[in-house]
């Protein structure tokens, strides 16, 4: 096969185009590449500057434009959804800011959103400081969710007193009391809003945070009673907003119209009773498609974002004609499907582990054992027309040479051959069956026995603890080398001594491999590898599990004249810093090291072990010294 | 009943006589109590003294004592089962560093273990440091697992210059081809072991850690390289150790006596190749039962420590008789079931949620609809006789006011009275039921409708992170009031704005509530709730969701007089430490205050404001000003 025609099976294999939004594709050298506003750049070049500026991988490597195309998609979306069902209310959204609460992160969204006027949303007293001091545009709207104390409240006040426009969502009715409490003494006063609770559930992996058992939002009883106190202290005015959240990644859209229409009924009732709700908050939820399947799996979501503002639109339509309701505006706080794009993983590979299975490592004996005198038989005599039954043979075989030498009857040397035999066998196997077109290189213990481990310099904890946690999929794929077709499958296992440390599930869309193993090369030198969209929730997620810490970061995006250049970047942890986490003090570190070498009268050891001091948490291919 | 026999059913209820290993019981005032070297202290107690300290929940209490006491149990246990057996070989322990590298954790484990020649297990560059500056006796063996650069093998080196005990324990061929490299540069070299892999898996959760495709180790092939490799570079007297792990939290102990007889044909092969084998390290992996159940669940071990060690040390000597082997040193590496014990988690009850549905919540309407006129009926009418026919009713009319607030049939009002009316139903239906001896009470659904939300003041994310990411169960109960009867079961929710932040099981011991929700009070003021046996991973493991990060810590200890006080604390995040993580440095957090307060002239506001820089990132009962 031509390179090119290569190329493009790997583009298949991998369905770069299908889960990329067209951020990411491969080039004529095999090469995967970054579009950013019409520029290309190859992502092993960005690494290997990054190197050079001593930030080696594990890294992160954002583009945040990609934050801007997303928040341009969305509200483009919205616009047109708008004109074309006549939608009188505006369309306003917030960014909640745990899915992605690092600085540099907030600062290009508000820069990319502020003709939008975006605005953000905060879940907790820490986050809401940090909105605060964010550059929003005046007229951008700030919500507040979650469980509040007093503090949590106040600052929510002091937030009006700053002049932006915030709106404190009650998501119980002891919540409110505090509130009334704080809001009958304070001057000016955020808004309110009521999160409710629908008997609507979602879909996909957080449908939980909806239906009646869910653990946010107001009953109908206990919205009766909040009106009723909110009268009492003549704040009822106050509410402006009606809020529902359905759950994160909505693996279809018919559950979120499902819940506008619930919604609507109690958005009439509760005009009704007076009150005057400008906006109705959708909440988020937005899926992104990380497989690239675009179904309604829990890694995936069956809808665009135009045909979710489609159906929400033409829904609030639906519901206001229906109910005779002001169009109030819509609120959207969609997180994920705004910041998943921006952010890549980059590992490397540091070893195949399990290559070792060759017959130039098969020791002749002068005394055979009788499964090993079976295998190699095995191997020798099969066939076309034989291979079946001769494999299954070698199955048993194989248990046999086990048995034998769990039971002392055969030596380390023999079953070492017996294996070396048998890989060989699977391998033949795999090679006739393919040759005759057949299935039979799909059983799942030939698979299994031939996928290789690829240990790759990174923490599944740390980089992606989402796939530890909630076996969440991320798409995954070699940055080089892909002008060759892909000769091995594999495992990608980190560096943690944790056997959770795998990676377990793939996008799959190459007919011969499925979930449980990536398509991969037998490279050995130099084989970098990309986890995408890992722009959400990833980097608050993360843990230090064996002290691995923060990965190296580095920001690619126009320097002054437009060209697509690194112009940031954040060093990693290094030993000291996570030492420091875990209450090594410098003070304690320093006593202890030099109680260490006390006698040792060797000063250059000394230096050399201090060293390590400043390095990187992670594996790094040039030693320290 | 009396209170004494209300104290005793309660101790029944959650178990603690069962998971707490003796270390905390309840008092006759109904209080949990720690007991700690002959002392008896109530958790509450040292609640309020944190409190009168500015640490208020949620709190980490830690007692260090009872690492030295699980210490001093295992090594009595390996001791004990040595003479019983006459095995001839000695016992050397390592603590696996990763499962709590806080220093004051592991101070305190050396300061117990000295007399023990206690050593410590490092998995990264990292750890190994932070072992190398600990004060491990000098006869105390230190062990280096996980994969390793070049960096992590030189720092082995520099460690056995310092006189440390230090052995490189190999997963792979690559990673063998680096140490040779280094260690025919060194002067001085560490000892070299084999991790080797087993066909036999484990059994529970981790049991993926072993059998043939396990992350780690070496296979026969690869041993047979590997020795080749060291015969040619001299180094082959340098091996002393073969390693194996069956996976972490085993559940039974049958696994583990099948892996050492594997284990043990092994050694006798390599014996065979003239290799010296002195340690046979068969890793960790000793269950803690966190279910109190003494089970084969995953949550649980089925065996005493004393029951492992009598299992392990016979089948040693078993194996050692079988191949004619000189007796090998044992060594454990077990981290779990030395620090589980020693922490608890304190958090507070924030609110009951959905507790609104109460008759005096009922609103009469002139004109009521007809589901609501049904349910009313089935209240007054319910009996003994016809109470299940009624319930099931009262299913369908609820079903039907839905409907019907969904089409606009009836108003909001109408759906609470329903909603009110629905709940009381239930209640009757289960006091009926109660009544009559009946198990209906334990329907699932009247379960699910009756259970409330307990909404406490923590992160499952940062405190209890394996019950998000692997549920984890970990034993939970109220701190005081026990000697009251439990009349409410709940499910503990946290502060997160995350539907996954909620814990879904719970130890279970009384036949009227199962593991899905934990029996509580209808209490509302001052119910501090207990989280056990957190010592173990999860400080490493936690996270920073919506930025609510560290907890703050105190450890209680005997102080110069033997008095059981609190001896040490940690102040936990406060907004900036988090902020501070998240890039938002100090120099940007003071500018961009500046420039939000900038023309508003109101110092005191802007005072206001910057002073939550210094409050805790949770909810804080008294109000911050």
């Amino acid at each position: 096969m031509e390179p090119q025609e290569i190329i493009q099976e790997n583009i298949q294999r991998f369905g770069i185009e299908k889960w990329s939004e067209g951020y990411f594709n491969v080039n004529d050298d095999g090469e995967v590449v970054v579009h950013c506003g019409g520029q290309t750049l190859p992502l092993v070049q960005v690494i290997d500057a990054a190197r050079q500026m001593g930030l080696s991988t594990p890294l992160i490597i954002r583009f945040p434009f990609f934050i801007g195309e997303q928040i341009k998609k969305f509200y483009r979306a919205f616009e047109h959804a708008r004109k074309e069902f006549n939608y009188q209310g505006e369309h306003k959204a917030v960014f909640p800011i745990k899915v992605n609460q690092n600085r540099h992160v907030i600062e290009r969204l508000l820069h990319y959103g502020q003709d939008f006027s975006y605005g953000l949303e905060a879940g907790s007293k820490a986050e809401l400081f940090a909105v605060l001091i964010s550059d929003t545009p005046d007229d951008a709207l700030i919500t507040c969710n979650g469980f509040k104390d007093r503090d949590f409240l106040d600052l929510a006040v002091v937030g009006k007193q700053l002049g932006k426009d915030i709106c404190v969502i009650i998501e119980g009715v002891e919540e409110l009391e505090g509130l009334i409490e704080i809001y009958r003494r304070a001057e000016t006063i955020p808004s309110i809003g009521f999160r409710i609770k629908l008997s609507a559930r979602g879909s996909g992996k957080w449908e939980k945070s909806s239906g009646e058992g869910a653990k946010f939002g107001l009953t109908s009883t206990e919205i009766l009673l909040a009106i009723d106190l909110l009268r009492k202290h003549d704040l009822l005015g106050k509410v402006n907003l009606l809020h529902f959240h359905i759950g994160s990644q909505i693996t279809n859209v018919r559950t979120m119209k499902r819940a506008i229409r619930e919604a609507g009924v109690l958005f009439a009732e509760i005009a009704k009773l007076g009150l005057n709700i400008q906006y109705m908050n959708i909440g988020g939820g937005i899926g992104v498609d990380y497989s690239g399947s675009k179904s309604s799996t829990v890694a995936s979501a069956e809808y665009s974002i135009e045909e979710f503002a489609n159906d929400v639109v033409f829904t609030m339509e639906e519901m206001c004609q229906k109910h005779g309701l002001r169009r109030p505006g819509i609120v959207t706080e969609s997180g994920r499907v705004i910041a998943a794009y921006h952010a890549v993983v980059v590992t490397d590979l540091v070893e195949i582990m399990g290559a070792e299975y060759d017959l130039s490592h098969y020791q002749p004996t002068s005394n055979l054992v009788k499964p090993v005198v079976e295998l190699k038989y095995v191997l020798d005599y099969m066939n076309e027309k034989n291979y079946i039954e001769y494999y299954h043979d070698a199955l048993e075989f194989k248990e046999d040479l086990r048995t034998m030498f769990t039971l002392g009857l055969c030596s380390l040397v023999d079953k070492s051959n017996g294996e070396i035999l048998f890989q060989e066998i699977v391998e033949k196997t795999i090679e006739i069956a393919l040759r005759r077109g057949e299935n039979f290189e799909r059983d799942p213990f030939l698979r299994k026995f031939l996928a290789e481990k690829y240990l790759c310099n990174f923490s599944v904890f740390n980089s992606i603890p989402d796939s530890w946690a909630i076996r969440q999929l991320f798409p995954i794929m070699p940055l080089k080398h892909l002008e060759k077709p892909c000769d091995n499958f594999g495992v990608i296992t980190d560096i943690t001594c944790d056997s959770d440390g795998t990676i377990g599930a793939y996008q799959s869309f190459d007919e011969a491999t499925d979930s449980e193993y990536l398509p991969l090369h037998h490279e050995m030198d130099d084989y970098p590898v990309g986890i995408f969209l890992t722009g959400a929730y990833q980097e608050v997620l993360a843990n230090k599990h064996n002290l691995l810490g923060q990965m190296n970061e580095i920001s690619v995006d126009f320097d002054e004249e437009g060209k697509l250049e690194i112009v940031s970047s954040e060093q990693g942890d290094t030993v000291k810093d996570v030492l420091n986490d875990m209450r090594y003090d410098d003070a304690f570190i320093n006593n202890q090291a030099k109680k260490c070498f006390q006698g040792l009268n060797n000063p250059k050891l000394f230096r050399r072990f201090r060293s390590y001091l400043n390095s990187y948490t992670y594996m790094t291919k040039d030693p320290h010294e």
